[in-house]
């Protein structure tokens, strides 16, 4: 069942050309099974409605003048908020295309910070695209992070699943240059981020936080790398000081093993691929990318825009709905 | 069906405290349920009598006296080579029971050499104990290649489960050593052992080599490291050039996703958890260790000696099982 909320979420579009028009139609058609909160599109509604039909979706739409009257379209028709638009050319990504999805975000993103929208779930896009028109943000975390006046460094993205919910410390760097980033400080930080949030968001009173180890095995003593021992120690140590349930550092390869997957609430990873890839090896259709630490809630399904497929019907929607769901869960908690 | 093999399989006991000895005893009970090929266990009878009784298991232990006797043996007790044997002491690992399981590795491993085992499994053995009592190589790969006149670099070990086969280019060293140790040159010797080893013995006529990316993203065209482009790129070129369906390098967070899990055959990995986070979150109580490019076939059970737990009931028989089932199969291999 759908929690009660204070106000519908905003979703934005993402690019046009993308897979998140036929997503979003797809998830609003599958409310009700899917048990999915109120939520109305940001802009679109020519995109949306072609998608649909691309998707051999028979849908309703209904344009909204106020994001206040989404609640009660939602049940007849997926509400449509803000009169920007473009043209439905799936596959086909151009400047007109990442133009709209970089407004479609921006708008969503206002209505939530101002209280009109209950949190923002936001379609994917191109990075690279949205550069070109003026976007100078890494990706969207750090542009939701501006948006709501937080520094990016305190914006933390945590992927969750069914089967797990992972933190990566370090995100898009090379390899090389993660020994390097992952400091004491770095992990206290976010440790502390995602502890308050978990609790907030998800409603874990004591949240248990496994750290993961830079090395592996965790580096055996030392005798291949000391990081282990004297970065990422020291950092439990303190969490634990503070009341935290922080452990570690586990060693990664056996972490995400089925019989450690429930010791822990979420994993704190030191680097990208050691967080993703077991998210996406588990959960890949279910994957949402959630941003921890920010005034609103913000998520978005765990995947990219897809061009190669888009509007072939053959993107899977369960990252959306999660995505959504989520959304919801985590803004029926904070208004409880 | 358990293949017809020109001689049954040589196993080893493990550290006679770990849980070696209670599951090669298991996987006797289970051989016809779980259609295992003929094996024989290298000593330790009075170990592996005390471990079946501390288990459960009410079986009928053997002693031969040639390995050729093990196969009329088999149906009817767990046949057992060699008189060397110790006390059962189980979760109390000591010197004596590091001799034990070192002459037992030593010994099983001499018989596969002198072909009088078609192959051997090898139990978990305690690195840091066998170091003790003069075990001088870093794991029991290296081990098993010295015993067969093979350089160390050229014995390459796999990780293969139900779900997934991925090879780590690199193992037991810190992080900040990777992208140094990961050369072209290092990619490509790897790559050609790996693709002739999946001919010969798992009979894949052109196995679909995956090398994945050691940047995230592949380092997205070098803005965040270039070693993919610069390092990795040209090495499965060359690969391609002799003929071998490698392809890559690919961003190895959703290399292991559902979808792309089936489109290779075997996944070459950079570092130590990019290759065990995947196969052990997905193929945890079912996960081989294979060293490929040997003269011999050799797996192991993909788990320690798990000391914790040993005699009493609790460890999962599944790898132990799934190492003698894939050594009879890479034997049969060879031998057809």
């Amino acid at each position: 069942m759908a929690p009660a909320l204070p106000a519908p979420l905003a979703v934005s579009l993402g690019d046009p050309a993308g897979i998140g028009p036929e997503l979003l139609a797809t998830a609003w058609a599958a409310r009700d099974v899917h048990g999915l909160p109120p939520f109305f599109a940001v802009g679109g509604a020519d995109v949306l409605s072609a998608a649909a039909r691309q998707r051999g979706l028979d849908i309703q739409l209904e344009r909204i003048a106020d994001p206040a009257e989404a609640a009660a379209v939602f049940p007849r028709a997926l509400p449509v908020f803000d009169t920007i638009d473009g043209a439905y050319r799936p596959g086909v990504p151009d400047r007109a295309g990442a133009e709209l999805a970089l407004a479609s975000l921006t708008r969503a993103t206002a209505l939530a910070v101002a209280g009109q929208a209950c949190g923002v779930v936001t379609g994917p896009i191109a990075k690279s695209l949205l550069a070109e028109v003026g976007f100078v943000h890494p990706g969207q975390t750090e542009f939701v992070a501006a948006a709501c006046g937080v520094a990016a460094e305190n914006a933390v993205m945590m992927l969750a699943g069914p089967a797990l919910r992972t933190v990566p410390l370090t995100v898009h760097v090379a390899l090389a240059e993660v020994p390097r980033l992952v400091t004491t400080d770095l992990i206290l930080r976010r440790g502390r981020i995602v502890a308050a949030a978990l609790t907030r968001d998800f409603g874990i009173a004591r949240p248990r936080v496994a750290v993961a180890a830079l090395n592996p095995h965790a580096g055996e003593d030392g005798r291949f790398g000391t990081e282990d021992q004297a970065v990422v120690a020291p950092a439990i140590a303190a969490l634990q000081a503070e009341g935290i349930a922080a452990t570690g550092p586990h060693a990664a390869d056996a972490l995400f093993a089925p019989h450690n997957r429930g010791t822990f609430d979420v994993a704190l990873c030191m680097y990208h691929d050691q967080a993703l890839i077991p998210i996406k090896a588990l959960d890949f259709d279910a994957g949402v990318n959630v941003t921890l630490g920010l005034p609103i809630v913000r998520t978005s399904p765990d995947h990219g825009t897809a061009f190669g497929i888009a509007g072939q019907a053959l993107a899977h929607p369960g990252a959306t709905m999660a995505a959504i769901r989520l959304a919801g869960e985590c803004a029926a908690r904070r208004r409880a």
